[in-house]
């Protein structure tokens, strides 16, 4: 029995330690050999293939990243790519196939198990947690450390200074990483993709903090957008000579943050540290769950499933279940941040 | 409406953020004032008490410890103990309490809401996470951060001199910590309170990674016990003029390994630290959610229940129901982590 | 005898360090009262001031900012500004005045001193260590370790992406941080403001570093400019619309390596992060000596003097001395590291 | 030109950063040849050896522990030693040697130098900070820095408890880790080797500190002693049998304590984690200027020779020099931090 491994899309602390799980048991419990594929579903597409054993997941358990790279590459998407697919893996012996990855690399295994008849086996990954069907997913924890630890920083900053401070932080269809690590670092505004924010309310808070001598904390992720919807980012940001200016959702909050509270603002946008380095120990412990339920999978035929958490439990799902629709912040959790905001 | 709140039990990371939250909505949202029992139940029984309004409450959210102080007295052992504590509830006209502990501090809360109607709400908290009804406490994620970032370094120093590290962390009857930062921390034997060990066992696992050119990691939790029990705890451990020493289990057990495989081994007892300090990420978010449904308990004339995590909901459970029986490491669980000892 | 605080510029972790040491002493074996004077020098100019004394001191050590707060104001730029200065301190009934900050705080101590017979003492402060006549400012270790794990985290997201990941960290005269943080992190291009650098031969070092199969880092000091100069900065970066934009040195270095190389390239401004949050240890101790020996100067009577450190002795040099010029990394340090590039 | 390379005595982060940093600049600007010798001196005694050149020293930087490993095997008290270690250089066509330890193996470099003329260079390296010569060693900062953070923990414990917490660090004959990090951590009693201790001042120091409303830390090298002496260590201290019972200084310290004071006393003893893992930015910086030094003395044919930090300037001195006599901790400096006592 020789099972395949990829991992696909952004890379995303624990991904390592899916790898590591998976080939361990698989070894040692079960007997199978492994073949990484590398760069996501390029790997199959072009045959690209390294040695996956024993010694090659030795040490990597603490280490960002992912041993067999990454890649955005979508074989249904290519000329014959099913075939190339079907090909390669036939070329190479597969009897199963392991897909790390999110959305877009999940939902090309699903449409291969579905339509084309693949044993395909799914782990979730995407530090943005918003994969339906899974309570978490590894990447997320690690990447709300890493923003709350930068929270934590700015608070003195603004402090010393009197000032209002922007932190800009991953996600682009979904607040989880801006909702729990604003309320964990204290922010004293929160704001999210699934809720347009109203800029007259949201520099009302800030000044009625500025009121109770505090230096204000704003969380914004990346597709936060203010209720005068898109464009109002393009018109209303000049640079230095007057021109038009493209600039992401925190730098502009800070300056019409400036220009309508007369209160100095600054932006910080945390970009790609929040999505590397050592996982933390929730997120190694997911990991190695999801890893070593997903060979569970493989072993007992049950294709087409996905791992995913559900209280301590890890639980199989459809994959097409998971990549059906986003999960995003439910209004009535982001109501229940609102009380720390002002 | 005025609402009393005290801390019992060992103190844990996030005690502040449950704290902070309860004040924060039942000021801002309900309007309610506060009074803090100092001291765990020693607070109620002999009237201590201390200020607590959003002033008292600023700026502890990143903070370990309890602002409130934490003590293990009994109520229900202290003479006249129940008709004290509601003299001085009344006294202080106190019309809800919210006790945040354990076990201990909330089977006082159960029974005096259960057989002298106090109207009590329970937060749960244990370092070890062995609470039943919520799949986990805080403090529980920061504890098992501490213990992974220390098992990390040991493995440098096990692999520089390839020698046997054991590493005992908290649990004196359940193995929570001990199986999380173990997985986490790529340990090679795992030992907990649930499951006898069986030193040959454990040595040859040693032995194997040593074959494997490895330097193995043994963590233990300070409740794991031998198969032969604990008088071999005693009798087989004598300090340098051959009295016998009662020791830890981390250090007897590196004695009994240095011993049986030739291998020099090294304990390390983790101690204090693992309780101490600024709260991780989840536990500040999970204290933070506990402390916001604990005060809307008490709005609702919810009483006699605790606030409990599932999946990610926050819900209630009855208190009673929560203390009646520890949360032990479930045998299939343990088996899970066994692909990785050896 | 009363002794007057103060804290100017820009935060630095340390500076409550520094606040504490000299309360501590001050109170505690020279039996000094205290005034803090509030946000630098803008205290003693309109007469802002805070109690300080022990308790206003306990518990600050670990924290980042100042409880005193900051400014840049300049009094001797303001009407009348000396006259108002020394009326405020002699109605304060100031005997002494330690103004802990950088080039512009110190400067006007030394003014004050020299020109004025004002008995100040200095202490150094500059989170971009470029300060002369001390080997060392708190605050730097802290902002380089901090800038370090930042390098760290990004290094696993360009291997898994092989793409190239450029980081800006702080400098805009001074490339310390960027040498020390470039160095521990194992950058393989690091670009600082006192040597203008050459596009083609950074794109160079870029591609013989894919060439051996690694993903390269480049650390580019805020201040760094390319040997054409400023005006390439404006002229060749266009946002979407065609507009000419003013980025930032790292943003603009992403895109002409990605224009000349071929290869993704990423940014990521570390900004105000590395000025926040606890200290290191190595920074608080640094800043507690500080202290230690500035309330030393004022009970020796040593004025217009500025505590700095020397190997591991904290010495005395003239204010004027240290703020006199920049200190800024010489040319066979920075070659130093040149092994490391490409 | 080949040169060997070995790491004696105890890890130490920095270990690995050293030794990349010679190859780094032997390979790429020399064009030397190298041999890794495993193990320490045992190495070139049984002639050990791993091949060593870049991509043996790739991704090594960040991690602690060294890929050479380590021993405290002594050639010169091994028979016919000498004769070995030099037949085996020749054997590998080993032209000079750097060695990287402490006391005891740069004391062999030295001998085989002085007496014997092989070409040896010394790289100190000692967490403990105790070698002449050089104002730091690698290690020293990442331990402080650890054992600072654990004392930041053991606080919010105690401050919830009222309870004295003890944090035994590392330091046989010097408490330069006990001073940077009880300074650092902000302790209330820091006691080290050089000066022995009061038991009744130290009890006053707490009593007081309890008056004023703190619960006291004590920080204590393993290596201090009481007045009274080490028989006393041994004499008071009983396990629940009676017997007598060789116990650490913390423990005993803690029993001494509760005994004198009537207040909880708890122990925490740091031990091996403060000697692995990822090594501090500064120790990476300043491992690597070590290295790069190192292998220049080499190339300049400048043997005998030991790398130092003076300031922030990398020298040279005669490693005889360094080993002559142990780095204590001066009174006057011990003296500096008192004020904190109590």
């Amino acid at each position: 029995m020789r099972v395949g491994v990829l991992t696909g899309g952004g890379d995303c602390p624990g991904l390592n330690a899916v790898i590591r799980a998976i080939v361990r048991k698989g070894v040692q419990e079960y007997g199978y050999d492994f073949t990484g594929f590398r760069d996501g579903w390029r790997g199959p597409l072009e045959g690209r293939t390294v040695p996956l054993d024993i010694p090659a997941v030795r040490g990597i358990l603490p280490r960002g990243g992912t041993i067999l790279g990454s890649s955005r590459t979508n074989p249904l998407q290519a000329e014959d790519g099913v075939r190339r697919v079907r090909e390669n893996l036939a070329g190479q012996d597969i009897d199963a196939l392991i897909a790390i990855g999110g959305e877009d690399t999940l939902g090309v295994a699903a449409t291969l198990y579905e339509e084309h008849g693949l044993p395909c086996v799914g782990v979730p990954k995407t530090i943005d947690n918003d994969l339906s069907g899974t309570d978490f997913t590894f990447g997320f924890d690690t990447a709300v450390n890493i923003a709350t630890e930068a929270i934590d920083r700015l608070h003195t900053t603004a402090e010393s200074h009197m000032r209002v401070l922007v932190c800009e932080v991953m996600g682009r269809h979904a607040g989880w990483i801006a909702l729990h690590s604003g309320l964990a670092g204290g922010a004293n505004v929160i704001l999210i993709p699934e809720h347009r924010f109203d800029l007259d309310e949201v520099c009302g808070w800030i000044t009625s903090r500025f009121e109770a001598a505090y230096a204000p904390i704003v969380v914004v992720a990346e597709g936060a957008m203010p209720r005068e919807g898109e464009m109002v980012l393009k018109d209303e940001s000049h640079d230095s000579f007057g021109h038009v200016r493209l600039s992401g959702v925190g730098e502009w909050l800070a300056k019409q943050i400036e220009r309508r509270t007369g209160k100095e603002a600054r932006t910080t946008v945390l970009g790609h540290v929040q999505r590397g380095g050592t996982p933390s120990a929730f997120d190694r412990w997911l990991a190695t769950r999801f890893g070593l339920h997903a060979i569970d999978c493989v072993h007992e035929g049950d294709f087409g499933k996905m791992v995913a958490l559900q209280g301590t439990r890890i639980v199989r799902i459809p994959i097409s279940e998971a990549t059906a629709r986003l999960k995003t912040v439910d209004p009535e959790l982001y109501a229940e941040a609102g009380v720390f905001f002002g």
